[in-house]
């Protein structure tokens, strides 16, 4: 494992000068495309680390599986999937088509931002604060850093630019998918996505969903089990935006990446990874992150099917 | 021309019971399925009426024909058609998929509410209220009733339910088709909607785009002659919805409708329409007020082709 | 006239150069971008020309019309709209997905492949031979030609390379909207599309429908009135494939274009006209054709809205 | 595991009522709704059954598995993936709509009915019974069972009324991504749909996938250990039409379903399970087989994520 690391980040830098960083929003743009980051956390306890593992960067989609989560402990999996479904689709993460041509107007999946949007609507808590609050001490918990908190500048762009998501979110309004102030869930929605985290942080999270719902510190279960099960199917068939298919088939790994550059990853029964890299491939996700993922599933043998 | 009129209520009310008052909003389900009027102005300034054609209903979609005009006033031909489209579409007027499945993300046409809210957002004006005073004076101009005005209930009634338009608003401004603040052009779409007329006022309108813009009782030209062209040959290929093949098939009258259960037609070189039945068939047109066009059409020879 | 007529070509062939001839059969690629030509026939027995106006081409979707009016001759309105829409569609001429997404699964209107194919499923006709001769016979009474011929290479090329029409057409008989056999169905179809016409032929064809079916010559009613009023109406809203509405709003002609680089138009109780240029635009429609066609409604005041 | 089997018939036979037999070929129409059979073979090579396990039902959708192995085994990875995506999608089974709409007119996945179209197409032998030979002796390899063979009146069935699969197959040969014979293509397609075979066969099946290619038997590798993961991913996230995402959250086991009411299911590592039970779901997928796998998921914990 040692030897892996040692040379992981050199096999794959390469692969970052073929992808291009976000640029829908101006703070993403600012990154560094040649970054590359890898951490690992085994299940028993072993931490093995590489590279740019502990720059910082915002969540984005990643973002989609606590709100999931969190939303599955508040709610229970009925009324979540009343809202929802569960079906990946080949259609891209802000795609609004599949809303109007189906006759079930909910949301594919909770991957895609429309799912996400509904998912975060239904979050339990008072306020946009309140409603923050709980996912960013959901994210604190699980990545056992409490020092975690949200890019405000990212935000602010976020919320400037959001006029796709506002029309997806008014589109789900006007079917009654979710209920109450658009703007006060996007708001919610644009504050998750700007959650601030390391390499490190979602490998931690990863490791806890690898390992059911429990920590392996302090042997505390975080989330159940059975909702670890259904987040980890839905990061396997979901998690890769319009590539998922081609990630499960050439790496096999429950995973979720972001615009941001990061993925996490949850091996059942093994470990978490997280892995960092800008620069992306042309379906959104971190070119170079996938490249070291594929490295460490196939000489650990960690595909899952 | 008098004897058709003594009878034209007659002949076609019975179609009214097989059609429904919109329910979008409650004000329009408080319509009277069976109300049906009729005023024809000609070009030679006769006038004939029937029926109900003093009772006041609002325009909603009528208005989108006020809106183009005054765009192509404001912009001209090229600026207006930069942002949306002349082509006909089979899809219902709230469609937001043709948005985003064509690689070109503007309208297909200002006759459905992508289109319209469009042409709303080129009207000049410091304000809403200015751009909204400046439409109602174009319909005042037009219908030669200086008492035209906005029903207020529709339009509160529309603005808290029009989270369909909100979202399509949202979509093409991600898109740059439309620039500004939504809830401001939506605001002046909401309100042009609800502007309250009679078929008389209607017809008076048609009058003058079927003389070319100008008024038959004072010879002042209100609209240039070619955008008059443009606007009846928009009517005509995409004026009903997505009726408005079948309607040019059997009608074959440049016409708008709306959901309030008007529509008003404009027969080049002859005469104005205004027809009033707020009960609707399934495509959003006045079951009754087409069954009037159509023995109109018939028994005065208006088909255009 | 005769002055409008000296310059016409001269004035127009200029647009020829931004255009090109249609490639997806071997035999249509072979024409000469530069060619152009023009005729009209008068209801009054007038007949200007100009330019390769005797040069042969097939016709293409020109042939639809054919096929639509002997449909309704055979079939009756009712039975024919009951398997073929009358609704122009944003959407491109071959295109296979309205079919699928809506509930109804019969094809637009009759102007699309998929209309035309079904429409000449109707055909009264012993074998393919007898229904080809019918549309040959139709072809030959309303130009005034008996020497119209099928174009056997370009007939032989169609059938070589149908393959999208096959995927239409067998679409159409798993919803039943077609039946029998799907290649005689498009062995008839891919005839009628390779009929060989002149300017000449397709101006007197268009003359008789503005002539509302009765022969200038003869006097002898050849199309039943209504089904040239259906026929002129179907081909203004949809005749030059996803161009329909703008070709309206600039011309205001009913028309219809075909790949080989003709465009058929009937000015109702004025005059047919022929053109003829095989470079085509994007949409697929003659681009000096369409400019001919655009100074003759302007000089000649024939825009019908 | 016996005392699981003693009661899986009566536990979950109830379902079959809420179920109906496909009714689109007669022939499938004749099933018995209440028939309901499951088959282990671990890879200890235990053995367990209940029901109507011997019972004959035709592959149908199954056979997918089968050709898209061939495929792999005779073309390579890259060749069959040029022609054939890897990606899930919400459609169902016989959607054109993708092939059109996505600008790369490849199929989704090689478990649609498009993509099955299209990896037949790519198996290498002479004749259309030289390929189904090689289908046939790979399903006979397979399951350990030389007397698999083709039932004639479903094969017929299946070709009179393969309309829609032969609009799929021109669409895609009118875009390059089949080549040859339509007719031949769909005729191996055909019958490698109509392969009959029996709970065991299919249990067999799973099981060599579920130990990487490898006979339990003999030892032998017949299907290479990367195309048997290959594969099974793709079950995974496509294996059950549009229901795929909710059979892997729920049970989460590489599975395939025909709509002859089998499900072949390979748990890596651990067994094949085949089941079969005509009554479908609105999906369908067989609704008191798709019960009894959850049974065992649940019961033996295989669910893999």
């Amino acid at each position: 494992m040692d030897n892996i690391f040692k040379n992981i980040i050199k096999n794959n830098i390469e692969y970052a000068k073929h992808g291009n960083v976000a640029t829908y929003i101006p703070e993403l743009a600012k990154a560094n495309p040649c970054d590359l980051g890898v951490y690992v956390v085994t299940l028993d306890k072993q931490e093995y680390f590489a590279g740019d593992y502990d720059k910082k960067f915002t969540m984005q989609s990643i973002s989609k599986v606590l709100t999931l989560i969190l939303s599955l402990m508040d709610n229970g999996e009925n009324k979540v999937f009343e809202k929802v479904g569960m079906e990946p689709t080949g259609d891209s993460f802000n795609s609004i088509v599949d809303l109007e041509l189906k006759n079930i107007h909910k949301p594919f999946n909770p991957m895609i931002n429309a799912g996400a949007i509904a998912t975060t609507s239904l979050l339990a808590g008072e306020s946009v604060d309140d409603k923050t609050e709980r996912i960013l001490n959901l994210a604190r918990k699980l990545s056992d850093n409490p020092d975690i908190k949200i890019n405000k500048d990212v935000y602010l762009s976020e919320k400037l630019t959001g006029d796709r998501n506002r029309s997806i979110a008014y589109f789900m309004k006007s079917f009654n998918v979710i209920e109450g102030s658009v703007e006060d869930i996007l708001d919610v929605y644009f504050k998750q996505c700007s959650i601030e985290v390391t390499c490190r942080d979602i490998a931690n999270i990863g490791c806890i969903l690898a390992n059911d719902g429990v920590s392996i510190k302090t042997g505390e279960s975080i989330v159940p089990k059975h909702i670890c099960r259904i987040t980890k199917t839905i990061m396997s068939t979901c998690g890769l935006y319009d590539a998922s298919g081609e990630f499960a088939v050439h790496i096999g790994i429950p995973a979720k990446s972001g615009v941001g550059g990061g993925i996490m990853a949850a091996v059942p029964k093994k470990m978490g990874i997280g892995v960092y890299g800008p620069a992306l491939d042309e379906k959104g996700n971190s070119i170079a992150g996938i490249q070291i993922l594929r490295e460490l599933s196939e000489k650990l043998d960690l595909d899952i099917y």
